[in-house]
């Protein structure tokens, strides 16, 4: 078939489309879901933040981050700015096309390519506005989305989906869609910067008790929990890479099925696991358990109803288990994201080591190295952002809230203030 | 063309996929709708069923209900657990796929068609939770949507989807996109749980009285309204079941079209009603109105424009006098689920016997069948329920709320409670 | 290949499909963003506003516009009702197709083409309801949507996108996606309409001063930006017209980049810019500085990245400037319609005569004339309703809330109403 070609090529093309339009949105489903979860007093500042993530990282992704990422260079980073050297103007007929080539054959257009990778950077920087929510100034919190997103994360995705290995030690480590790659390098990232900026006042009580600080919209916090879930088709589906042959739509059906089925069963086993320990089903928890379940699932998506299931019950579990673990060392993770993405991530990429191709160690070495160097890197960068502008609003500013000093603009003017001010 | 058939294959999944990911995310659309439409004591409780539902069917189906509707098996139901038996390990080239085959043709890999299945399944359980809401327990309320989505689903939608028809009883019935298999079953069996749960305390006055229970968050329920007319494209358009030939995509486009014209038509007629009747335009009715047209179009919406305006204007007539008539016999259902989902199934399936190719005779006779199976079927599961856990819970948590009860959080522990405890 | 082009109309005709569905959902992005920028006591009646606005043009854009805008005719308008003479029946094989041709190849389903262009309509009408927001009218707002997406619109989309050229006058004009066609209509509709309603009671004191009136809820005011934002896509991407080549999608996937960057950029620009002003970053603000990005790349997404930016780097400063340029002259719009729509749908339409292929004084000439002709048909219309049924509500129903007035329901009952009656 002599344009069989063409047609692979607009279909690889437009998966990517497809799944990054599904992911962008993903950026709506962390607005809603950490607005949901704060304070009142706190959600206009939240908002804020989470529309200047995703513009933040669509815009320096662009200009330094992508190629850093996949650009040609060295075993440690990539080289050149804004897409310069990537793809091929590939000559086919009397087109002429910006595309990525694979011998001889342009496969997809290079920027469906830029498109699906550019809101994959903003997911893992999602991660870490939640973590820090209710007491981090906005400003260092945007100067260090900018870090994350040009530098950071780009430098460790150009080891393992950059192809670079960084010169064997990664050699052999799969992370599908990146429960290590994306969401675990939020988790080191937030997890940095929640021990410098410390817990919101109040939270931890000098007699050991641990104060909960309710959400002020669950409603909306759930469907932050749906639009993710939602978003999570593409994320993991387009991770294929490719919907131009029968093989690649089995796998990609595959991968959006089991997907499913990790962020279900990770819902059902918290709803029943809270019961049992708490006598109540939490539907904080129910929304962070489906969560959990994603995250894990998405270092193997393409492993099969079972191992996804298995992915989603201990997630389910785990989100439990980890929540009041973070609260016992004093970390204050105002959403949960640290137990949803960091452990999550770092569980589901060792479940490929188990039940997939890799060995447990090429994970295991993958998951340190990556751990290590996103969070020293984010660590020193948190620290100089602390001695120089600071991290922390004033205290008068916590307790009357962050919106009257970050936005000026409460987010319910208008509704009653029965525990806001906590 | 040799390849002809590869991309057909593609594409043919890819739509199921694609329709898939759109009624999935009418998940969201139940829960936005039904906590926007329940007071904000509540709210947390059904934020957490609509969060479950869609878990439970989605691992209920795989496990059990997906190969009692397609399996082989008998006229009654189909047999094989957890997708055994369904597709065919197809070898095209060097591919191996698991495919379903039509003439020895592979036609779409047998993951899209679950997928796309699954989420089906969940729509019919979250026309229950509105019904019930406010004052059914949880956990009685998640064993039946096991045995729903498990079992009863499933039995059904094998005499008409599975192709059995149930030994001929059910032959030449007509439903394209489940106005009667989806719909109207979740209305049956949410009709025999709000039998036997019985009114929300206070909504019928022993004076005869109806007292109004006002939604406490009417743009979550606006939002609810519009995710689930986007959704439905999916479903509609998906039921189309090939995107491989040029009539294929013309009958979708067709399908796409004459879904939002119903929708469209239901919203406006309503709107002019109710002005008519109660001199003010009632926004839950014209949500309603929209959503009854879109259950109405369903069963025909390959019928064409005008076809699918005449669903949409007996749909926005028949919502708002539906609603009083369920007041009237004191089936007490907060969010009309009822009037939109059993009235416009059924309504919808008689339009295609009247407007359609089948026979009007056909069209009653399955919706009878499929109405006293489901009905009869849920009301034993209740009945069993109200007999040995109960399905109520107690007057003090109905007054309190029954968030404290169930969840221990309360969806919006800031903001003011005026008129909270009706 | 004998059946390339078969695949090329399949694929034509879903990419228009993908793309109406995501159009489709920015009406629910309107909803929610006009829903959460105004206060409560009017927020039910801006959502069946928003609900009707959708559906009303689905249905007089069927029965109405889409010949009168593409039909054949004369210079000045289309000609026919509900799609008569719109494509052809062409038999391909033994397929009998509804279907556009050129050159005597079916390129795509009319359907599909209807699909698309008929959710464009509800965004330009969409436009309106927040400038007039708060008080005006339900009645007469419907009234004019009527005419707006029957007739108004139509008539001046034949003169570009229907070919006509207006006899040679609006020859050159090029505006790929409709920043005016769409949102600079939307945004003179809009502006006769808020001079003849006038301005919210106490907006304008008698000391000159503006009164700021702020938004009752900004996370579903963020979530209204998100979805806009996500349905973008599908506005700009899908106005490629065709998926069939591989220059095609090239060129779908440069736009979507392109969508992106504007918007990201208009965020980040009014950031800063409002930090720098008013030492607050204004969340409001960013929400329009990004959508104000969006407008402004519509008329030319496929001008690659840096047009993109400097579109979205001028949107972020002319929204954070115009909002208040409009208070100053005393037209009030209370969700900044006229700052994101018809600013940035003029701005947008000249930077395609900077850095586009066409010229200055073409693109000038096509905004002047869609703007008077657009402006004096509104305003007629607007007067006609202003001296028959009236525009505006009384004093007592602005004090009191439009909500009791004509839906009879609150938004939000049960909670509190610290500063609602403003």
């Amino acid at each position: 078939m002599s344009n069989f070609t063409d047609v692979q090529y607009i279909l690889n093309g437009f998966l990517f489309l497809f799944s990054g339009v599904l992911v962008m949105w993903m950026a709506a489903g962390f607005a809603m879901l950490e607005a949901g979860l704060v304070r009142s007093k706190n959600a206009s500042t939240i908002l804020v933040k989470n529309v200047l993530i995703f513009s933040i990282a669509s815009i320096m992704f662009y200009l330094i981050g992508y190629n850093l990422m996949y650009g040609d260079g060295n075993a440690v980073m990539g080289a050149g700015l804004a897409l310069s050297g990537i793809g091929e103007v590939a000559k086919v007929g009397d087109m002429e096309l910006l595309a990525m080539v694979s011998d001889g054959t342009p496969t997809h257009p290079v920027m469906t390519d830029f498109f699906f990778q550019v809101v994959f950077v903003a997911t893992a920087a999602s991660v870490v506005s939640g973590t820090i929510a209710e007491r981090m100034k906005l400003w260092p919190f945007l100067i260090f989305t900018v870090v994350l997103t040009a530098i950071i994360y780009p430098i460790q995705g150009h080891w393992s989906w950059g192809g670079s290995e960084l010169g064997g030690l990664m050699a052999g480590f799969s992370d599908f869609a990146g429960s290590t790659i994306v969401h675990s390098v939020g988790g080191w990232a937030a997890l940095a910067g929640a021990i410098l900026v410390g817990a919101r006042k109040g939270k931890y009580g000098k007699d050991g008790k641990v104060k909960p600080i309710p959400g002020s919209n669950l409603p909306i916090a759930t469907l932050g929990m749906f639009i993710l879930w939602m978003g999570w088709f593409g994320f993991n589906g387009g991770s294929q890479l490719a919907m131009g042959t029968m093989t690649d739509i089995d796998a990609i059906a595959l991968v959006m099925a089991d997907t499913n089925m990790a962020a279900a069963t990770g819902a059902v086993t918290a709803a029943i696991f809270t019961k049992i320990l708490y006598k109540k089903v939490d539907l904080t928890m129910v929304l962070n358990g489906a969560l959990g379940g994603l995250v894990a699932v998405t270092a193997g998506p393409d492993l099969g109803m079972f191992v996804s299931f298995i992915d989603g019950l201990v997630a389910g579990i785990l989100v439990v288990l980890a929540v009041p673990f973070f609260d016992k060392i004093k970390i204050d993770d105002p959403v949960g994201a640290l137990s949803v993405h960091l452990v999550n991530g770092i569980w589901g990429t060792l479940a490929v080591g188990i039940f997939g191709s890799a060995t447990l160690m090429a994970q295991i070495k993958g998951i340190v190295i990556v751990g290590i160097f996103t969070f020293v890197a984010s660590f020193i960068v948190w620290y100089i952002l602390k001695l120089t502008i600071g991290l922390r609003v004033s205290e008068e500013v916590e307790y009357e809230g962050e919106d009257l000093e970050e936005t000026g603009l409460e987010a319910y003017p208008e509704f009653g203030k029965g525990s806001q001010k906590l």
